[in-house]
């Protein structure tokens, strides 16, 4: 009898291994192929002690993997009887084409299960300290991608300036965009903001300023992703002090 | 000397202890007393096998613990110089008033951390087959409570109808009223809709339909909570079987 293989689409949560599921942990432990993003963490990836990993993401100099090739090599793998783990930052169906990948397998008659993960919009702020909902401050979150600007751009045309907590994941390399066109829409200037960079780390870092200073805060060397949250929320004074017991900044 | 008490304020995700993160499952084995809601599940619990627990939610019949008596309790039982876990489903920070736990410990002076869980927002869409964002379908997802019917109308209010992916926890008990607000503002009747009850248990019930037959749908019987998804995501065609196998229902 051949072997049946099987396609798990993992997230890997905000970064430390601490902050995987049990579940993710079974599926990177069991895994005989890993397709990996570039953000996913070594120490993740070591869990996967007997598989062959492949980093299918942007790494300095070399472009990521085209979707249709990632799509084609889970396929691959699957049918030839491997257990196969496609490890994504955060949840696997929050702006990661998990939805694609997962359709791919569907027409391809491969067996697979989406694992959820803990998303960076929620994860990045909340070990910061920060709550994206707060009792009086915020019925509400919004989540959306720096990634591309025209898409940050449809979200805010959707929504009323200052009235919900407004996340943007993969949003430091668009800081100033997003803090521009935010206050071109009326969001006023001194609405609180902050980023958190490493979230989960030993370097997590924190700034918390406004909208007019997001867009020319100064940011420590580093390739590390980070998060932008905007709203009264991230004013609420929590303090969490990092592993290194290091002072976060406040703009 | 005094042994210093310490509490986790920590995040218990969408309700099966496989989707716990590491860091969680750590806390519980290490707890020696629990604070934790009602829909937190029993196999959750258990992990805590050493802790007085304590059940501070509703419970049939019984009222929830006030919120100020829950902060005295958490704030006595570090003083006493335990390790204290308070477990909320979801995501601490998430609806979850866990900002309002860490102002309190903070001013009594003890000391804490949060431990981010895999929110329901993105669990219980994820693990049904639903990816909050898709290309093309939605360039974000916003995220409200069903639990106070004021804050459905302020979330809607500042959103332009069609444009997010609307993601309502604890959203059952108002579908109706989240339908009809909906379409009141603009959102046409055959906008994709989704309920998901039961994430990641062998329970879990998904609901598929438009706005217009949200209102209406017979619910099976069960206390379990329930995810409200609105948006053409909704409508992605992956299939995604429950532990038992049993299909799912398109309306």
């Amino acid at each position: 009898m051949t072997r049946r293989g099987f396609v798990s689409l993992v997230g890997a949560g905000p970064g430390h291994p601490d902050h995987l599921t049990v579940k993710a942990v079974r599926c990177l432990e069991e895994a005989e192929v890993v397709l990996h993003d570039a953000l996913v963490s070594d120490e993740v990836c070591a869990i996967a002690a007997k598989a062959l990993r492949i980093n299918v993401g942007k790494r300095a100099g070399r472009a990521q993997t085209p979707q249709a090739e990632i799509e084609r090599l889970l396929i691959e793998a699957a049918q030839q009887g491997l257990k196969v783990v496609r490890l994504k930052g955060g949840d696997p169906f929050v702006f990661g084409r998990g939805g694609e990948e997962a359709l791919a397998l569907q027409r391809a008659g491969i067996a697979y299960e989406v694992v959820p993960g803990v998303t960076s919009a929620v994860g990045a702020p909340t070990l910061a300290g920060i709550p994206v909902t707060h009792r009086g401050l915020s019925p509400g979150f919004v989540v959306l991608t720096g990634s591309d600007v025209e898409s940050v751009d449809r979200v805010l045309a959707s929504l009323a300036p200052g009235s919900l907590t407004v996340v943007v994941l993969m949003g430091i390399g668009v800081r100033a965009t997003v803090a521009e066109r935010m206050m071109a829409r009326g969001w006023t200037a001194d609405t609180p903001a902050a980023i958190v960079r490493g979230a989960a780390t030993s370097d997590m870092w924190t700034w918390r300023g406004s909208l007019s200073t997001l867009a020319s805060v100064d940011l420590p060397e580093a390739s590390t992703p980070g998060t932008i949250i905007v709203g009264a929320v991230t004013a609420v004074p929590i303090e969490i002090s990092n592993q290194k017991g290091e002072a976060h900044v406040r703009a």
